[in-house]
């Protein structure tokens, strides 16, 4: 596979002409600031190699792509017990939409909408104190990229917790019907600071790896998750982790992937690869524009497409 | 792969014991004197075999299973210009829910739910007269399953007409905004006569395995579909092919399928196989409860999921 | 009260320039040839005096304001039993809206929404046949107004049926729920001829008097309905009778009145007068602009308002 | 007018059994532990007489019936200016749905609903200091019920404060789309302390009545309000004054009035009288079960509707 740096060479080159279409996230001056050309993409195998072009090595906010690493925590910590608290369907709605929440007792749709990833934050504090947990969340986030220089962007946290009255409206509801069971504070205190990641798409490819390979890390060879697990959290991203764009994704790309509005996608290609994206500029429902089209690019030229 | 018959009669013993879970579809009477002791399974497999067990020769209405194939024959005809009338995004709701299309002007969320198929058949009707659109249907499914006995049962169809005045509102709805073109009676007497297609678990089987098989029937050798529309069919049936369980069934079985609330499943192995499964007890998201299970069991005995 | 001529003939020459004003209702071919400029106002006293002004004695398309007439006429037919049938709560959504019957098990929320006129319709089908049903709705508004000239106009009742979509939506979305118990095609025939009817300011005022004299039609002494109902009616009108401008109608008229999309409002001043207005540009919620202006002018300078 | 002690009299003996019926409001401590048996009624006429009967000089927890003293405030503050805040139509939902604000861009329906007067509280701290707020509340309370006893629960605001969750979504959510400006901890503090008032009928009873004496309090004099504001007010509280049994209100009862989960209602008959009633026991929609059929015989009797 040493064509895979020309395949993502020329993807990054054809594309280059592109930035600056789509809209840059400005709900916080955090992620308004950032410079609407930056483009990389990262790309780890299962055998334990890696390609980058671009700014595959600048730090970004990882926003909702977070999601992905806090379900697979609490999973590890409570196991299915989790769906107890949260859905599995794609919502139909907008990331922050509030209607399903009224229509279905506070019960979320699935983790990667907003108020599930808020209401798996909650089951995180069921096991660790709000200052343990954002450290515990931290710590496993660089245990999956095998990189401990991983940390949290303290502005962008506490800019998201200046900004951010729907979420607060979305736990608040939520701890209204005893979905959400610790103070909301605390609970939006943890999850503004798992957002607040900043990864580049190096760390980013090298965290999701281990998804692509039955749960096991080829890197560093940690058993991460069981090969069962891994491929139901692969079938939550195909499902739900482009929000109300996951249909189109799936269409498109045919990859599970986390999308965040920071920019970055992290796509699976099962028992393959690890790919991680990031150009901040974002589609209508609030994912990288550029992105998206990168990943449809190189899963056709790979001919990679978890449906034949 | 010998051992395939070997799985499905395993399959098929361990659960004949809970035939008689779920609930039988009751809004025509046809559908619900049905035995609820029907079961069978067919296997085919792209290098061209077929395994069998219990029921499986045994016709039955495939109802929305038929989605599929008007949605194959649509892009066959339209290509990508069906998009402009149905989207490609879950539905986040029942499957004759109309809120949504209050919500989002008329236009169905995508084609495997009531009014997504409605829409289609809208689209063949702007290629064929009424009855010729019913006949090339039938033609259509009898070439995918490489079997001319293929009918429609008139009983079923008309008694579908009698008591379908939620579909009739479905349409009308969608009329009143421009999404359905021609007269409301004719699309839904093509729509009513295309979900009482008869077919029993071996033809569904045949007749679906063109998906696995990159777009091309392996028994035949036609070319159904090219390798990409197949993949993106496969999409759509993993994103939406079980209405509001579609998530769920991605998670539980991790493959691409189309069930129906007669109680069938055709169910895709991407470059290895089809399944079909006929069991007529529903559970609460109206897709076969007993068929479910056996194929998330004979999928991870198999190995078989797209998502690792 | 003598001084009612001058009035109406102030507020009709005051408005006059205005008229224009607002959008006229063009979903069917007949209604959007109406002059904009038609005008007339028609004030009839609980003593029996009428006031005319303006086209007063031209006759256009009642629409909803039948609803208030066949709404009359299911009660005396079926008593307080209707109300098994359809609600008495003010929508909160459009006159059209199909959203809230999902989600409220097919049930219209008040008699002046379409779904609700639609199911009292029905309630009078259980009373006659179809054709009797027209016949009986005409003579009974012949009855409210003395005046046997009043009829149907054919070619708006057919054009209604034309384009009638969204009703047909309405109508079988509730039948699929059993709240309509009659064929759709029977009850919107005789639902669209009610809402064809033609009648005049002067027909209308006279027609409605009975609801601002305890029920009893002071001009021939008729016995409508008892005083309860009367002022039953009242309500409804207040709190429904402008969709969802219902509120706002109140607020600022402070009458109870039923409008129509024909541009009509037949307004009621308790124990004291009805007026009738026409004017065709409608507001945002398909209330006529100018009628509404001038109920709001002749109610502030008599001193009319049920509120104070 | 002095067969009116004898009409409370007598309603109150006639209903005396009835008490217990309807469900008390427990979502805090201090409302689940009022005696179900408490029920009390006053009557204040525009001649500046009063009439009790009953526990009418217990107090209890005015709740929602607050919204009206501060939807008066504001207006006197702001003036006409508070309607691009808030809305005049019914809301079709509960009374603290929130699908609303999502569908209709944060704004809410009208100053009844909790969104609506949390919308209104945000309006008066524009004009003061949360804690000047909560005393310029009390002190206008005080003025209308000309009696400078009234004073807030503090336990019930503490504890409201507590299981403010849906109260919390609600402002969060408005806040989010700019409809609240101030901090949502600042505006919940004073709206949860206007709901703690803790009044008896009579003081309800005699702070309403300048509703029904156009704006003018008759018992001292003092000008309230203009009478067309008077009127607009009690046009909000028939529309919109028993959340989502606010048409049944108007249809049984036919007055305007506005109730509060602590099982008061204060009604207003224009140009007559006012009257307050309290019967802690709810109906369906939130309203005092026993306390709406009092009114509904009182208005019944004395031929007291604004509908004729």
């Amino acid at each position: 596979m040493g064509n895979l740096q020309q395949l993502i060479d020329d993807v990054h080159g054809e594309l280059r002409e592109r930035l600056g279409e789509g809209k840059i996230a400005d709900y916080i001056p955090q992620l308004a600031k950032i410079s609407p050309n930056k483009f990389g993409i990262s790309l780890a195998t299962t055998d334990g190699k890696i390609y980058n072009v671009g700014d595959s090595s600048e730090t970004f906010s990882i926003q909702s792509i977070s999601k992905l690493f806090t379900l697979t925590l609490a999973l590890g910590k409570v196991g299915d017990g989790l769906w107890s608290r949260v859905g599995r369907e794609p919502s139909g709605t907008r990331f922050n939409s509030i209607v399903q929440l009224e229509h279905e007792m506070g019960r979320p749709r699935n983790p990667f909408v907003n108020a599930g990833a808020i209401a798996v934050t909650d089951v995180i504090l069921g096991e660790y104190q709000p200052k343990e947990a954002i450290a515990e969340i931290v710590r496993f986030v660089q245990y999956l990229a095998n990189d401990s220089s991983i940390i949290i962007d303290k502005n962008v946290a506490n800019s998201e917790i200046e900004h951010g009255d729907r979420n607060f409206a979305l736990a608040h509801f939520m701890r209204s019907f005893g979905v959400i069971k610790h103070s909301v504070d605390e609970v939006l205190g943890v999850y503004f600071h798992q957002c607040a990641l900043a990864m580049s798409c190096e760390q980013l490819a090298k965290s999701g790896l281990f998804l692509a390979a039955s749960g096991k890390n080829p890197i560093n060879g940690y058993n991460v998750v069981s090969s069962l697990r891994a491929k139901r959290i692969n079938s939550l991203m195909l499902t739900s982790g482009h929000y109300n764009g996951s249909g189109d994704f799936a269409f498109r790309v045919g990859l599970p992937a986390k999308s965040g509005v920071g920019g970055g996608i992290l796509a699976v290609v099962p028992k393959t690869a690890s790919i991680a994206v990031f150009s901040p500029g974002l589609d209508n429902n609030g994912n990288s524009l550029i992105g998206t089209i990168a990943l449809e690019i190189i899963a056709q030229r790979a001919g990679w497409s978890v449906f034949g």
